[in-house]
């Protein structure tokens, strides 16, 4: 079969393999229907994550349809068309029985790290009767896309951690893809404002069409001040969300948040950062920080099948599994191109 | 009457003042028949507080006889023996209607900081319906001292934001009266283990009395591997308490804190610090900072007439109100003189 | 002033009566702007409430401009436009303190009950700090009748008693205007069915413009079997709100609630029913019942200037003051007239 | 191997069994070490679950060594000294992923009830991984006992349904043993009175020792009035628990609730109960039902091992295996034996 893997540092190939199969009786052969890329990818690919091994299938996200089945394989059967979640999870362990699947012993984000990810004609998934969900007939297979990774990320770790409930201002800090999957399911709790800060005009326009109430360019100075411009003077926000990942974004967050307010950081940090203690503390401030866990996979398809998630403008381009090096091409020059997320056909 | 003043940083003295005057139809006048000495009255004192005029009565603990009442004041009534909450709300903001008292638009923690407090004959007590609690029959007076605001501290800003449940793993840094309010408060929730860190073996031994089940002196080397040498192979802690407020502290508080836990800070710091954001967003870690708001005043005082809270060794030294330089003297040289809390005492 | 006044069983009146005065330092006398009638009102009147004494003038809903202002109210001035709160809390007692103002000590449900209340030209309100709200800029002053207890009664005793959450499945048992408010509130936590099951059907039809996603006439049969023939084989619902008041509807809801799923009773009864606790016990069920303590108005009205609040269908009759004999007997004879909520306006 | 099996309406018999063996890859063999009887066995002895088959081995209660283990269990080994869960859960179902293993579709309560049960020298366990729990090293064996069933079903039915809060006033009508294990774990939350009710002095005194800080025989009286006698005036306990399971004791429950209280029903009925919903709406009461679940076994697992669980005295009575016979008998009197729960040794 043909997979996409990782060929060492800033390189990735299209190369043949043989097709995947079953290792232990709670296992999944799946055909890949479709997939689609994460910005995780793109820090595997420039060598960020040391752990996934030159020649590993990436992907992590996706949709199939089950070709082998183990035995002790409960709840699915071969030909359903299911979800794949992004984190792999035993559902014995003392994390899995706490909805921490992302935390497993022995499991966790495994699929395009430490075995073969989605990005290939088939698929093995562990511990299948878990991580696998039966797609509800009827919905958008292209849009499904999105309920593997990054609308499970914006609420279980925006969201739910950020706790927002009706009526609260919540700020967003990044309207890229993960940005704005936190404002698609922010508005599952009806919060009165959701505004996105981002230096992208593109960006930004893409946050209204998915939400956003008011909309805040910080390129032109302080993101708080910019705010008091924009609302008349205001007391911080109850909900901020970081969306990006680097220092002067989180800082933006600690001058974003109000009195009793939280910041759920859901972007991916690779240094320290500074955290303001001596004037946060006085101001009953909360810091959230999580992996997604995939757990809420099965009420946002609910969701998505009772016509309550709109979110199918996220994905902005389409490809044949043929094309996927474009696909990647295109993804990695996301401001460029004004790509968000892509989806990647097998069956074209 | 006699008060002990801030006289500008450095210096304390008791001097002559008038007796307060009700000032508002909600507001109470005291004789104060306790006090005791926090450590934000050492901090006004070295002028870490400009906020404090010279002159100002300092202290927001302690508790008194009501010997004036406003015609709008409810539920209490003269010579009413009442605990003084040592923040002020107004009861009707939206703040206050959300038990967050500290952040009361105009008030808060205001007693010995923005109007004469505490460490004086009289003290004139504003929205008192709100801030004075009367204290129920038979307990020790002495002990009523540490309900105004250590022991709410201890249980609002440690116990109930760390979030601790039975069965949990508590880790408190540092052990002075703070820290040892948090151990006291977090067995109400049954966890399995508190641990206690100091570099004091005296208040090591405090701890060990008022319930902690171990105890670690991290002057030998990282907090971390020490407790790992304690327990055998630990997995962090599922809540840890910051007691201190400095950067190392809060460092050794994010080495502590296990898979999914929370860091509660309750020291006061002065100072940024470091977050160490890269570590712990993978692991699930929740910070929590706040200021004390003293709403659980009434459930505290209801837990020690039945004998629940067992707290009194926090107060080590007793003093009259003429002694009252001393009892600074004491307090302030406190890893010397192996003090904890002061009573000091107007009646004898 | 003109006051609609009880006037003993079966009877009211519009009499002349003095214009109220403050009887102390925190209270506020209004001009009623607008009011409207409640069921309760329809039950006073049928004499099913001996507490309200012959001559009350009635009405616990309104909006009005503030007149007169006592010494001791805060954040409140004359000529301010405000909602009043249906409930009446001191915001000092212990039950006020935990948002449980309908069982205030000394007042709770009182205006048109105890005192009199805001079917009037002028009303006196009691701690008034605590009761009202200011009215948001440029929301439908018609629409904001709908805030002082209607609404507040859906959200807090239907929905969050009920714990609506994302994704669940709701039925709510009544289409009258209780239960419509509970539809109209559900939504605020993105459910993804509302059912509203109602024997008339011009009901059912608000109930769809309202928000339900589906309706049901239980005349033909049994609710549950019902569901089941409407929406294939069911488990039963996540949350079932009662918004009736008698036994059979309270039994429909036992029928009708889901494994792990919660009954949430906002219907008045005048009676004992049967609990199926044989039967329920082993499907984990959860009942509430409660009264609206209207602490969420302020939420409320935010979301109303947010604009994320439809609801406004829910007033189906305008009437004068002049007129506020015939909006009782429109508002007595709802099915005949297809009245819901009626607009009663002082100022035409 | 030896069992003690229903041998249909009103009998038991000691039987000779085949041993059993491995049926699917997740499951294990235990021998059993030790194993006790539950309110429950009796039930079905006098014929009132028709589900349970003649010749069905009782028993759902108990530990055990593993001797067989199917080749996809996880994190268990043969050798293993295990706890056994009174219920089974498939560990993936959506029951089961909600912490309602009760629920599990498929399974639930099937120990000595749909399959053979822990009344005999060996037991299969199906989903073992999910349902068998390593025994902590160094806890008494016996007290062990408890962990299976009854300590959870306090814990999970009683107290956490209940809500137990610290300061709170908990009522518990019933003092057996399903009462007492409210009691024991009620303290796990520092309510400040816990008060059993039972007719029979012995029951109270053993909740006197396993913590009840009042007890009252309400066989004089009204429960109300004899709780108002015993502590003055009373507004109704914060917390009640029906431990008992009939319609009078139900009704004690409804008498005994506060403002905003909450009942949780732990007993089992066999016939409907008035609910006095016309009186209770007024009060913001809530009732739960529920079934335990058992998932809170490894945490109390974690409390017994760190001395936190005070249990040892609800075991009353001791027999070798060779004596379930005559230990059914015990359990049966209980009034008359002053028996608790009894601990069936199979070593001796």
């Amino acid at each position: 079969m043909k997979a996409l893997v990782y060929d060492g540092p800033g390189k990735i190939a299209v190369v043949d393999k043989p097709k995947p199969e079953l290792r232990s009786a709670d296992e999944a052969i799946l055909r890949v229907v479709r997939t689609t890329i994460c910005g995780t990818d793109l820090h595997i690919i420039k060598g960020d994550v040391p752990t996934v091994e030159q020649g590993r299938t990436l992907g992590h996200e996706g949709l199939g349809v089950i070709e082998e089945l183990g035995s002790e394989v409960k709840g699915l059967k071969k030909g359903d068309r299911v979800l794949i979640s992004c984190i792999t999870g035993c559902g014995v362990c003392s994390f899995c029985k706490k909805s921490m699947k992302d935390q497993c012993k022995g499991n966790g984000w495994i699929l395009g790290h430490i075995i073969d990810g989605t990005q290939a004609e088939y698929v093995r998934i562990p511990h299948a009767s878990n991580n696998l969900y039966p797609v509800p007939e009827g919905v958008d297979e292209r849009t499904l896309l999105l309920f593997s990774d990054i609308l499970p990320t914006g609420l279980e770790v925006g969201t739910l951690r950020g706790k927002v409930k009706p009526g609260d201002t919540v700020a967003i800090v990044g309207a890229g893809p993960v940005g704005l999957a936190c404002c698609i399911t922010a508005q599952l709790y009806s919060p009165k404002k959701i505004v996105c800060f981002d230096r992208d005009d593109e960006r930004l326009a893409a946050a209204k069409k998915l939400g956003a109430t008011d909309v805040i360019n910080p390129s032109g100075g302080n993101a708080r001040e910019l705010a008091s411009k924009h609302f008349g003077e205001i007391d911080g926000f109850d909900v901020v969300m970081e969306a990006v990942g680097v220092p002067a974004t989180f800082q933006m967050c600690q001058d974003l948040v109000g009195i009793g307010g939280s910041i759920a950081n859901v972007g991916v940090h690779g240094t320290k950062v500074n955290l303001d203690i001596d004037r946060l503390w006085i101001r009953s401030t909360n810091i959230s920080m999580a992996l997604v866990s995939a757990h809420t996979i099965p009420m946002l398809l609910d969701l998505l099948a009772a016509g309550k998630v709109n979110a199918s403008d996220l994905i902005t381009h389409d490809f044949t599994f043929g094309e996927i090096l474009k696909a990647y091409d295109i993804f990695t020059r996301a401001a460029e191109t004004k790509s968000l997320k892509v989806s990647i056909d097998f069956q074209s």
